[in-house]
This record gives C-alpha cells, structure tokens and sequence, in this order.
C-alpha cells in the first residue's frame, strides 16, 4: 500500500507501539502464549474478524486467536504500520500484516486499529482487518 | 452485534454523524449521486475494503464506490451506529451497515469509521469494513 505519511505521533509512542506489535509475532503467533495478549489488547478490546462477528473483551479475544491461529496454522506474523495519527488518548493505526500460515504460504491482510494506553503501555483497542484479494 | 456501549459521544455529535450516514444512503447509494461524497469524505480519507487494496482521496473513493454500487446493483443501505468514542478531534464509530443488493437480497457488514470534521461538518476519514459471513 502507499499512502500519505500522516505520522503525527511521536517516535517514542511509535517505539512502544513496535514492541506490542512484536509481541504478538513472538509470543502469540510463534509460541502460542496466548496470556501474552494481556499485554496486547485493552481489557475491554474489540475485534471485527473477516467472516465472524464481533469479539468483545480480552478473554473472548485469547479464545478467538487460539482457535484461529490453530485453524490457519499460523506459524510468524509481520506487521508493518502505514500510518499513525494521533487523536486525543488515542492513535489510530493503519497497516499491513503478512501472516506465513500452513505451508508456508502468506496471507497478506490491511488493518485499522485504535490503540490506548493501559497499564503504562501502549494496546490494541479496536481491531479490524480485511484481506487485499 | 451485542456491544458495551461507550458513547461517549454528545448527542449534538451524534446528531449530524447521523446526517453523514443518511447521506450515503439517499444520495449515493439509492440516488447515484457520488458527488455527494464530497460531503460524507474528508479530501484525504482512505477506504479499506475487503477483496481490494486500499483507496486513498476522496476522488478516487468517488470512482470506487461508483464502480462498487454498480457490481453489487445496490439500491438502499442501513447504517446503524453500534458504539462511537471520543478521541480527541476525532470519533471511533463502530457500527453496522445492511445493504440492500441485486435481487433484494441483504448483505451485512461490520465496520469502523474514523471521523474527523471538516467545512463545519462530521466526515468519514478512515473507513474499513467486513462481512460476518
């Protein structure tokens, strides 16, 4: 995707933003640590998967990942964040994520998500997603 | 959707996002008005739709839409607002839209909308959307 940078938050917010969407690959997608998405997603986190209704709360979150995970055979994901525009105790990430999946095939999807701060870190808050093709 | 309401939206908010929405509805999908657009889209906004890349500027989101009503043969669409939230000079609308298609037949889809004000009104910024199924 190319876009118009929008890019109003600062490096050290998109530093800690980084290191949560790390997570995610290393602990998640890779070892299957599902707690790891306590520090993920805020405790009241949505998501709005592809083909399934709305997920509400972090646990019903863990469930939603493991099966899905489990159904993909996901094995790494790359998230690559397009853009972030702050607004107000919120950024609003676009980007783009490269799953590598059973046989090592990769499902490229785009996103959109709020993130927030809790805990002293930076989360995923809403989550919506959708694939190119 | 069941969702936790959040709304912490004013009503006079709520009120004209209303308007925005019911625009989409009468002018662009029922009337094929896409110069109506102008008044529903920030000049930058970005579309993600499922099943194609994203779509940045509002002129190029007047051909999409144009090109995509016409394919699906869409004659009415419901939007209904599920939760909004304040964040900062923006709004983050979750909600859900029921499209009326070729043959009466009823698509739903969720999404997100990240709102922002421009010439004294509420416009869709980042719009990204999926279906249930």
């Amino acid at each position: 995707m190319q876009a118009t940078k929008r890019m109003t938050v600062p490096e050290t917010v998109l530093a800690v933003m980084r290191k949560t969407n790390e997570l995610f690959h290393t602990e998640v997608v890779t070892k299957k640590n599902f707690d790891a998405l306590d520090r993920i997603y805020t405790a009241n986190a949505r998501i709005l998967p592809p083909g399934a209704p709305m997920v509400e709360g972090r646990e019903h979150i863990k469930s939603f990942w493991k099966q899905a995970i489990a159904a993909m055979g996901a094995t790494s994901v790359k998230l690559t964040t397009v853009d972030a525009e702050a607004a107000g105790d919120s950024v609003v990430e676009v980007g783009r994520a490269d799953l590598t999946v059973a046989g090592g095939q990769v499902v490229t999807v785009k996103y959109v998500v709020q993130w927030k701060q809790e805990d002293g870190t930076w989360k995923w808050h809403v989550d919506i997603w959708n694939p190119n093709q």
